[in-house]
């Protein structure tokens, strides 16, 4: 799940627009503890990182995200959106694309992207020995949602906010 | 100018959706031949070559083009959007970005955003002798418009499509 829908509404601009490049180290990491999954999905994004460039030029109809994805660890959930596109693009390294036709490795300086609707659940795993780092872009569109075919999770809406439940609709603590 | 507005609209979706990973060179290249511009501006684009990286996947809320600046080559007139965000992520070599502040230099593995709405024009000129490569990305909205502070251009939307005009209305030809 790239940008989760709860958050994926259209922010406010910040009142400070950044009008100078930006490095990416430059960006606060988020590290897989960020994850809004609940456990025992969260632990299972290892040790990953990303870092939120659009925001800082007071981006809001997409996010772009620079992902660090150490040895073990994953990108997401396998998921698709209803809503959402979504692309990566690789900077370093290789990492394995799990989809519903299986799994293929991508590499350095190539891409694939997920039109929103379409349900080729799909995510990626870090099954090497070095750092994978790639981009990924995804629109942030309001009422988008997401399904996980591999696991006991989806998302509520309630009053109060979005909550993650087990596919029974019991709620997660 | 990043995505023209007059064929910013989301697209229909392709009847065939790519789902295995895309190395670049797979796309076909689009040469600044393929500018939108009028003359003189058209020429002024030099060495500049683009490839659409999402729509083989059928993405439409916003496009990915890997663009490379050889030199003196330049992205686009210095712009502005009314509605689309745009974001860039420098991958090879430097590039002068010139915004209404001045030219900073932009490297690989530096990024830069602008905002829509926000009147902050904005392009980039390959002042060396190496060619830049980098990724633009932007949304793709309906009724989006550019506007260029430092050129005879503006976009008029006629009843048989937009076309370009001379600021004082007069159309190209």
């Amino acid at each position: 799940m790239l940008f989760h829908f709860a958050r994926s509404a259209a922010a406010p601009k910040p009142t400070e627009i950044r009008r100078k490049p930006l490095a990416p180290a430059e960006c606060p990491a988020l590290t897989s503890r960020h994850s809004s999954y609940p456990e025992p999905f969260k632990s299972r994004m290892g040790d990953r990182e990303k870092r939120r460039l659009g925001d800082p030029f007071g981006l809001t109809q997409f996010g772009v995200n620079l992902v660090r994805l150490a040895q073990g660890a994953q990108s997401a959930l396998r998921h698709w959106h209803t809503q959402e596109d979504e692309f990566v693009y690789v900077l370093e390294g290789r990492i394995a694309l799990v989809t519903d036709a299986g799994e293929v490795e991508i590499a350095a300086g190539q891409c694939i992207g997920y039109p929103g609707g379409d349900k080729n659940a799909h995510h990626f795993v870090n099954r090497g020995g070095e750092t994978a780092v790639y981009l990924e872009v995804g629109s942030r569109l309001a009422g988008d949602n997401a399904f996980y075919p591999d696991d006991d999770l989806m998302w509520v809406e309630t009053e109060t906010g979005t909550k993650p439940a087990h596919k029974d609709g019991r709620f997660y603590e």
